[in-house]
């Protein structure tokens, strides 16, 4: 699929206004961000991935820069580009340093690299490690 | 590569035996787990690996729980059983709660959802999310 | 995460029993799969993945038996046994033949070599493929 | 590899232009996109990537719309651009309504999110999953 | 799917024989790997996987050693154990020394440790490695 | 994150411009590539990753090109643009061919087709393909 044409406040129904309403009260902003503009295509999508990003990203045992970092390694790791510059900028609102970005970078190259190590030496899981829960 | 033979402390040479002990001395234990007995049959990727591992995973500007759950939310992202078992265990033993646990396979659920949204739609990147840096 | 402890009907709480109760009415059976009871270790994971699927996999401009198909097809790509046994036992309930089975597993093998082709000799996107919507 | 120049049909060999001439019979059409231009430069990947996708395309036990889909499914989960571009533009002729793509992205991104769960909590296969043949 | 049952020589139809056949002729053996007796299952699969593995692997301008370390290295870096073991088999058959299998998995982690430091920094493409072909 | 400016030598620090040092002396040129200017935000990965592909890539068991082969067809299996772009200039130099070239994406494509296949019928490993080393 080619760069989706974005659907903002003015072309958008009922329904994804309302996702829009939320997400500018949620985020105290006047301002959608294209991936929700894009969203908007398919609207039970939008409305559901919404929904589930404010429960997901609300914070919990772990705080929402913390949770930001986790997104944006993963972002990294896929090499998504929206997702690593949109989740980027909201780690950086809530405190990234560009210090702090760069340890982050540096520790999802390294565990891509040992993934590949482990996996390459197919290296059993110690008994130890079995019990987590 | 079926499972590798895993090298222990009587059988290694002097110059795995001393990463080994670098390992116990920085981790203050007398256990080293499978992957570093797996990597001893590469003796200069046992070595480098180690030593990139404690320098990355050093308190820094994140510190070693963050690092831990950023570790752990990339290999659980690549599925990756091993790194997801022994870095699960490291973030345990550093504090990470069962509910912290919960909230971090969310976060990286959502975050592998979205990533293929982005990408499906080919969503454009906004122009407030390129200047990072 | 080594293998995680399932949880079943009696050890689980309130709010896991309702999401348990609304699998089984919806699905008109009385047994619950593993996933379900693993993810009932974070009960609001388990919640609104289950909203999630249960909206997602519904009868919409795609019937069942397509996302299913389609389902199962991103999972294999993955490589996620779990998901590749699971959603190949949903595809197979829903009509799946097993000649059907191996012509998606061929469809599957044939996009991700000439995804890596097209990666690989960097193909620019013609124009007239980028006006979809 | 950047870019790699385009080779057309004056430019190409005979080998060439007897599979780009397969292509256009074949898809009643006389355009030949670029990903077929590229892999000109290598003409034995060009021939047997055609001859492949022919057969595997195929109508079967699948119909070409589902065969489309699958393809469009796994392209859009590793985000390989140029696949999911010109096999949406593939599935758009055969039939596929933008509802229906909606529906599709939307099935992609809760299996790469669902992947990723089954794989973070390593949830062991149901028995009843493991006789699907 | 879960493990699928193997076909062998007696249960094949004559289809499946023939490839069989010319599997162990090529390959100067009698015995044919789990694999081949699972693709079995669709005998089209079978007959086109059989096809492009012997002229993709047959010597040309790369011989078949680097030939199989390059597959070796793309299925270590894919996590796909079975691809890893059998190809790391036929490495070692051509050659390939623990030593060379050591640097191998060096490689295949560094380079997948750079690829997400370039994603992660988004780096720009050097304008003079834009002219390869 | 979005496209990092780039660092070069006049704006670096000591530590940054020992390491282009380094570079530059290593591979008898004067030229810096956009990898290391971007990396040059965080002075601990320079250093760190520069150090660690001297070692990786310098000759051993397996020679320069090899080991560029793989790098390179790690990264297109990936689809990472930067170091498919970078590590293809870096083969050619080293003596790829396009004829070589493409062989490798060959191989690549070939990799990932049947990785899925192995992981879609989840075939179980060989006995013989399980004593490595």
């Amino acid at each position: 699929m080619p760069t989706v044409p974005l659907i903002d406040q003015n072309a958008a129904s009922a329904e994804v206004r309302a996702v829009f309403d939320d997400i500018r009260a949620t985020r105290d902003t006047d301002w959608i961000n294209n991936f929700w503009k894009a969203l908007a295509h398919h609207p039970p999508t939008l409305r559901r991935t919404w929904d589930s990003i404010k429960e997901v990203m609300a914070p919990g045992a772990l705080d929402p820069l913390t949770k930001e970092l986790i997104y944006l390694a993963v972002s990294v790791s896929n090499g998504c580009q929206y997702c690593t510059a949109s989740h980027g900028a909201a780690a950086k609102r809530l405190g990234m340093s560009p210090q702090m970005l760069g340890e982050l970078i540096a520790v999802v190259g390294m565990a891509n690299e040992t993934n590949r190590l482990a996996d390459g030496y197919r290296v059993p899981v110690d008994e130890r490690f079995e019990n987590l829960f």
